[in-house]
């Protein structure tokens, strides 16, 4: 296990360095299933006005990537056929068969708060989605993916109303994990808050 | 990896039989981060009318356990410290250090749709919960949950006039994995839909 991980990790840092010298801004997308990564993705892709390339991770379907593809929006497919999270070797190939050049790359990780978040995959930054029906103990129930985080999306903000949701809680918990990740406020569904987080992104890749 | 499944797989077996000589029908309850699996059990005990005991499991924190106990609900903290799924050995441990006996023994799992799944832990059966906000594609990309449960809670349906959830793809993928589990819709929030599982849970467990 060990040894897989340390493996693992080494190809990251090169991976991550030949990323860089291609000009593109690696994203590592995590959330839970159903947390809304796809649809994050699709309403920030938009609100960034840059060349973008997303690696769909799941464990069986293409489900999201046609619904990228229907959009105008280039993606790849990964099947891990079981594996509960993506690692360098996948994303190596993936990036060898696809034109992957100066633009930000989404990688969109497995729908699960708990293994992706141990897995360096050549990113520049994790990108952590939650969303307010979870719940908002998940920092204090699920912490290395919070304290992972370089930003925070608390994603589908329409349902506050509906749903008990103690956003000082919330926060509480990622502050004790993460002073520095901001938490942007969203809504995919009503495509409300993309601007801020596309704004963070490309401070982010030309610092 | 596979000599750690038999020997998990063993010790499964001879723990299911243990807890059946106790009396004990356990119920292995899987589910996303936030899916209400915590607040499920709690409607669905006050619902069974009949002794239970709940071994909850968490990466970290205490929060569902003292969640089930201010209830009166006799319940036990497993902490992972970072595992993303229960395991045998832990369970029979828990089982050893409390009165497990003459009960349902209802085991919470991981908050994860992916890992969990893999491995048996002496349970009768396994419980899925998913909840209407996760979207409805869930059973295609998660199906190994979906194939293994003995009955699957559809959790949050107050949320159905809010976000988009079509039921019958849903059914449709859960069903082209698993013709015999039964589908409970249920509201935890607002109490409904417990009555139905509990009677199923009840018959059984009297079969």
């Amino acid at each position: 296990m060990e040894t897989i991980q340390s493996r693992n990790e080494a190809l990251a840092a090169q991976l991550n360095q030949r990323l860089t010298d291609k000009r593109v801004y690696a994203v590592n997308v995590l959330g839970a299933p159903g947390a809304g990564k796809t649809s994050v993705l699709t309403g920030l892709i938009k609100a960034l006005h840059q060349p973008a390339f997303v690696i769909e991770g799941d464990i069986e379907s293409d489900i999201d990537t046609k619904k990228l593809q229907d959009l105008g929006i280039r993606s790849y497919q990964i099947n891990t056929g079981g594996a509960c999270h993506l690692d360098s070797p996948l994303i190596e190939r993936a990036v060898d068969e696809n034109p992957v050049e100066d633009c930000f790359l989404f990688i969109e990780n497995i729908g699960n708060l708990v293994c992706p978040a141990e897995f360096m995959i050549g990113e520049h930054m994790k990108l952590l989605i939650c969303s307010v029906p979870e719940g908002a103990d998940k920092p204090y129930k699920y912490p290395l993916a919070f304290e992972k985080a370089g930003a925070i999306v608390l994603n589908k903000v329409d349902l506050m109303p509906y749903v008990p949701f103690d956003y000082d809680y919330f926060e509480k918990g990622v502050r004790f994990l993460n002073k520095a990740a901001p938490i942007f406020r969203m809504s995919a569904l009503k495509g409300e808050g993309f601007l801020e987080l596309a704004d963070m992104l490309l401070c982010q890749r030309n610092r």
